[in-house]
């Protein structure tokens, strides 16, 4: 059987392992595809660099654009990351009919739109497992195994880096600074970890979740985010001494008519008792609740070089076969085309720990000023005396933007000394 | 669009939700497949039975051969369960070229090969997502996502009848009889339960994963089989006491040197710290752990109508995309062509607990009889004194028939008043 032939765009961390379980696994690979699988070139920026893995030096190229328009291949793996040269190298190949698989998440929820139209005119395939929760099978049991069925909600760990730290602040009480460092240390975090702690790697993320979820076009800039630089170990050791733990969660849900979604990444309690709550280290998790299959998890590396290899592979083979068979994957589906609501109008419910202080008729003061902003408590909780009094409340759901306007009001009762934390509270929705 | 045309064979509990889900979610599944899905006929078994959902009674036949065979039908799903009819009617299906969904793990433990070879050789998809954990997307994610990986263990909870009973007993230290007629009482076991206690079902199913992620061909008498009947309070207790858990584990494991599989069902101890530990009452999940993409879980419900028919419904969208396109689903693939070994052959690890006689050189007997059959001693424990003294043993890992030779010794041995408690343990391979 004629060989397929894989243009690889990158030798860094995922790179190096994808050349090297093509050359391991090859027969294996040449035995599930129906054909073998043969490595065309691989784009580099630097031919000389020190790589992870030795690739024959024939291979190598910089000349990436000219790589993805040859003739002999026929599958171009993108694992460059970030939005150009990514985008125009992708197209290119699409624009020849090539199959495309990308790990690239930053450029399927930025313009993902562009690329799924490019796919199609191309007749091209376009497979993205790796984009999300590396190694953890998800795209395609959302966009296949589920499609039956309707989605409620995904509450994802989809970060490592951030929920090693959280994770670590958990464990061992260090502070946001400390636990980073270890992280970085560790390799889990990079020298500037912006994209992580402040939630933009799980926004994109969140974004291409909602979107096959909701067969609706999502992007990053429809997701609300919020980050976890400025969760202190007083706030985790209080979630912790209630029952809660601190994850950093991207959500995604349907609002209660089912005519919009909501989709955000933000810090939130979660019950220890949640199968989420479990998640340790860097590892991933994805909770999802469907209507007719009930709650599902998807657990495992969300991230590193052989992890987010297999689901490369796994794509490859898939489009590989596709291509032997002289047929396609799934088109992007958008049928449903559903808008993202504004934050402010997600429910949501809050904690709140305020300093009061410690007087009679406090409780019914801060109680009417919930109640005057239709927010009603769930629970509420007075701590210490004197100087140390604080009130510990829990609301039902209510709209964000009522919640946040509370927040807002309080801090200006004369009564209250400090709101000294607030924090969203997910994944407890039967009380 | 013309639309595609569904025969149901069988309206039980997850036939009357297919029907039901058919109905409610049309627009959309319209919408996901690019044609409308039509009830072509319902073939059940008596035609006054009391349903679940309300079938149109024009729609209800008892001539399921008939039904299946019909020119106008394009999708079989057959939800009866069981040898026979299902076989026959599978079969007749597709050699008409009909594609085929079914949720029938006996069926393709025990004859999988007749089957598959009739979906190739008819040009008809064959799609089995439900019959495997339910609603749980399992067999896509091995099929597919990890065909670039190579996986080295499944460990899986696959029966939510054993595993509501176990955990019963573990969180309210009830009888196997007492944990087991609440389970009949709640419905989640059945009236004869032996299909469930006895580890069938569960075996039916590991047949199954052996199969798919060794891509060889494994069925239910492959499969050591033991059940959980013999499994008494004592042994959950002193479990617990232990920090493990005792699941019923469907285990599918490589050899070290890969060239044979190791496939069973049977009560085993996990550390309360494995993700499996914490799965309660009637769900399933299973652990994968595959050479690149590391340890997988994948969580939900196993069972149950609505659960079970949004497996059934994503299989009959794919199917009927296929058709629409004009391809196939993946084949049967069997390449690896591994052979199982016996259970002898084994490598696992056993807690013992002895009722030894209180006197000096106890250890060191017993301690030689481990080293005389090649079994390695990792920890052991003395307990108590006089006629209550005891000694708990863990091993290393060894062949099974060495460690069950060891424990046939031991109820020789003159010092051993009574082999008090025996269990593998797994989950644990770091220690």
């Amino acid at each position: 059987m004629k060989p397929l032939k894989v243009a690889l765009l990158g030798c860094g961390v995922v790179g190096s392992q994808v050349v090297r379980l093509l050359g391991e696994q090859a027969a294996d690979l040449a035995a599930r595809v129906g054909a073998p699988l043969e490595l065309a070139g691989v784009a580099v920026r630097r031919m000389g660099k020190k790589r992870d893995t030795d690739v024959d030096p024939a291979l190598l190229t910089t000349d990436a654009e000219g790589l993805v328009t040859r003739d002999d291949v026929d599958i171009v793996v993108e694992v460059i990351g970030g939005i150009e040269p990514a985008r125009s190298l992708i197209l290119a190949a699409m624009a020849k009919g090539k199959s495309v698989v990308t790990a690239n998440k930053a450029l399927l929820a930025e313009d993902g739109a562009t690329i799924h139209a490019a796919a199609k005119a191309g007749g091209a395939d376009l497979y993205f497992e790796a984009s999300v929760a590396g190694a953890i099978p998800l795209l395609r049991p959302l966009r296949e195994s589920l499609n039956g069925d309707h989605v409620r909600r995904v509450l994802g760990i989809v970060n490592g880096t951030t929920n090693y730290i959280l994770d670590k602040m958990d464990a061992e009480g260090s502070s946001f600074t400390d636990a980073l460092e270890e992280a970085q240390a560790l390799g889990y975090a990079e020298a500037d970890p912006t994209a992580d702690v402040e939630g933009f790697d799980a926004a994109a993320k969140a974004a291409i979740l909602a979107g096959l979820a909701y067969h609706s076009r999502v992007t990053a800039a429809d997701v609300h985010r919020e980050g976890i630089t400025e969760i202190s170990a007083t706030d985790v050791a209080s979630a912790k001494a209630m029952g809660y733990v601190i994850k950093l969660l991207a959500i995604c849900a349907r609002s209660d008519d089912g005519r919009s979604i909501g989709v955000r990444v933000h810090p939130a309690m979660i019950p220890r008792s949640h199968p989420l709550a479990g998640v340790r280290e860097a590892y991933n998790a994805v909770f999802v609740e469907a209507e007719s299959a009930g709650e599902l998890m998807f657990y495992g590396k969300g991230a590193g070089g052989a992890p987010t290899a297999s689901a490369v592979l796994g794509d490859i083979v898939a489009v590989a076969r596709n291509r032997l068979a002289g047929t396609r994957g799934p088109d992007e589906s958008t049928y449903a085309d559903l808008p993202v609501h504004p934050m402010g109008d997600t429910l949501t419910r809050y904690h709140v720990a305020l300093d009061v202080a410690d007087k009679p008729g406090v409780l019914a003061r801060v109680a009417e000023l919930f109640a005057t902003q239709d927010v009603s408590i769930q629970t509420v909780r007075q701590e210490g005396h004197g100087d140390d009094a604080q009130l510990v409340l829990v609301t039902h759901r209510a709209s964000d933007a009522a919640l946040s306007g509370t927040i807002e009001s309080l801090r200006r009762l004369d009564i209250v000394r400090a709101v000294a934390g607030v924090m969203r509270v997910e994944g407890d929705d039967n009380l």
